[in-house]
């Protein structure tokens, strides 16, 4: 007996989908467009296909890329002064989480006014924003498909949790073929982010039969195509990859997440450390954390990771986060939290901070700040 | 490689649901609602429930119930006057698939004008409809999720089918407790319904990675609670039963259907027959006519049907149909074309019509009208 939420923005997925973008970008009715993006998309020739394909169309494109890993307060605030002063009617993000988050920044304010950290918390903006399109060009955030928004206030060095309904954008274009001029690390760090979400909207306090449908299958897709992705930029494991970070972002965007984003979220925000680093790290520890609290669900997860059906939950569960831990150290990734930290000085301090996260609420097990420093000291 | 569309209305799902239709109504803007239901819910007290829930909170309700199974092309019209002269600006409504199919229909003649036969095919609506609120009191036609509106031409005895974005409403409230005032007979119909839905769009050939999740889960969800909610209308099962249908809804709007569903609009228009009274009948033999152009999936559908995870695909495909069969016999639906029809005079006709249906377009066998003929002649 439960009621539940489901939204998704619009899909469009595969190969060549970004092709439809102007068509896209007309069916939301745009004729001046505030393309949010950066250096790195520059660099590999996707700003300038993208333009192109705005302009041909007979769209105007007003660009801004001042945005970085983290995206600011004032970079969100800057965007959305270029957006008014150019009298732009539609927002268009290409990147990663980061130009996508600050893009959905720049709407809200665009939409509702005021500064970003006015909006911090869940269900705190009341108006629409302008029409969204976003093009992400890494599989892991799932900023496309969520009505998440993480943008750090540098004041209070925090990492904003920012939730609404209004920020699942109109429409996504997942165009798989963007993740072709990605270096291996982001292919990793964003697979691992959106094993992440998967895993954690699992087991969330509001997960639902719909999100896990979502959250399994992204689970089983990520287990068994990132080092096929990783290896040699294998298409078939990209796609792959995408799908499944689309369908971890359906999942968790309806579901919530759990102590580990609020964690990451604490971290990144008196760190400024890339958000998809910290999961490899703290996962299995918070998996651990949680074990009994969701016992049969952590059984599914784990028989997912092991690739084997027969086994009971306990078993599975214990054996799948082994595993975990095995694949990440293959992948040569960080495992250990001081390889992110300078000391373990801050960590009481960022603790407490998580917990007033708004991932935190949903975490399957009640945690207090102290059971938090417990699983970042197992980390260490 | 591929390119596919995947949207779908935000859904609020769960027992009590209901409670958040004014809430929602506000949301998009409603003022004077049109609600559109039928005499069956009347008698059950859900309209007049919806009317006072929509009216405590201080909107406007006009009632519009000259809706029927199949609903006519005439009704619509009549349904759009309505709309028009009371200034409504939301349609609501409330019902199986003729009521919703009925509202939708109302909606593209306010929103577009001219005649409904207009809008007969695919991506023939131009302009969006009035905002939409659809809240399903079957477990079946997954109108409330699709973008597919199927209204009867008198004149022509046809079931046209439309089918656009611009249909897929606003939100779908999915409450199970409506179910517990319907027949077993009804529930029986619209699960099969969903249940074809599912099997359709699993091997269309427009289905995706995201389409298939939705598709197979539904298949395993009927397969499984069918035969408890029709026994005593369990509400644990009539609770899965919806998201079946939900979750087959999700995969046809956005995957197509098959020949199935084009036999079954043009027996429906011929003979005013009830929707769901075809599936049973036609479905295992169409399954068998398409089974070797799509092995793999066919496989998968046996070992979902049949709870047998280890079978071979050829070996599944051909018991699940079989086992399928057995379900419907132990069921008592009617399962041969005889119960339905006076004779077989029409048929060639009824078989050249279904061809012309946009339905026939995504089947995964392509199929002359003989091969129509000689599906309805083995079910006969």
């Amino acid at each position: 007996m439960f009621i539940t939420k489901f939204a998704i923005p619009d899909i469009i997925f595969g190969h060549g989908a970004i092709l439809s973008l102007a068509q896209c970008a007309r069916r939301v009715g745009a004729r001046r467009i505030l393309l949010v993006s950066d250096k790195g998309l520059e660099a590999a020739g996707w700003v300038e296909r993208v333009i192109d394909i705005l302009e041909s169309d007979g769209l105007e494109v007003v660009y801004f890329n001042n945005v970085r890993p983290n995206p600011r307060d004032y970079q969100v605030h800057e965007g959305a002064e270029v957006y008014a002063r150019e009298r732009c009617d539609v927002i268009i993000a290409l990147g990663g989480g980061s130009s996508m988050d600050a893009a959905k920044g720049v709407g809200t304010i665009a939409g509702n006014g005021g500064r970003i950290r006015d909006y911090e918390g869940a269900n705190r903006i009341m108006r629409p924003l302008p029409p969204m399109i976003l093009i992400p060009s890494t599989a892991g955030s799932g900023s496309d498909t969520t009505q998440y928004c993480i943008i750090t206030d540098v004041e209070r060095q925090v990492k904003m949790s920012i939730i609404s309904r209004s920020l699942v954008p109109n429409i996504s274009i997942i165009d798989p073929d963007l993740l072709l001029t990605k270096s291996r690390g982001l292919i990793l760090s964003s697979a691992i982010d959106a094993l992440a979400h998967a895993v954690e909207s699992y087991v969330s306090k509001l997960a639902s039969p719909f999100t896990d449908l979502h959250s399994s299958n992204a689970i089983k897709l990520i287990i068994e195509n990132i080092k096929p992705a990783a290896a040699d930029r294998n298409i078939d494991a990209l796609e792959r990859l995408s799908i499944a970070s689309t369908s971890a972002g359906m999942a968790f965007s309806n579901a919530g997440l759990g102590s580990l984003h609020a964690l990451a979220h604490s971290l990144g925000g008196m760190y400024d450390i890339m958000h998809g680093m910290v999961h490899p790290v703290l996962l299995p520890s918070v998996m651990r954390f949680n074990m009994h609290a969701c016992a049969r669900k952590m059984g599914v997860i784990g028989r997912l990771i092991l690739g084997d059906a027969s086994r009971s939950d306990e078993n599975a569960a214990q054996a799948g986060v082994d595993k975990l831990e095995e694949l990440f150290n293959d992948l040569g990734v960080n495992t250990h939290l001081r390889q992110l930290l300078p000391d373990q000085s801050n960590l009481a301090g960022i603790c407490r901070m998580a917990t007033r996260d708004a991932c935190h609420l949903t975490n399957p097990r009640d945690a207090q700040w102290r059971d938090l420093l417990s699983i970042c000291e197992e980390a260490w």
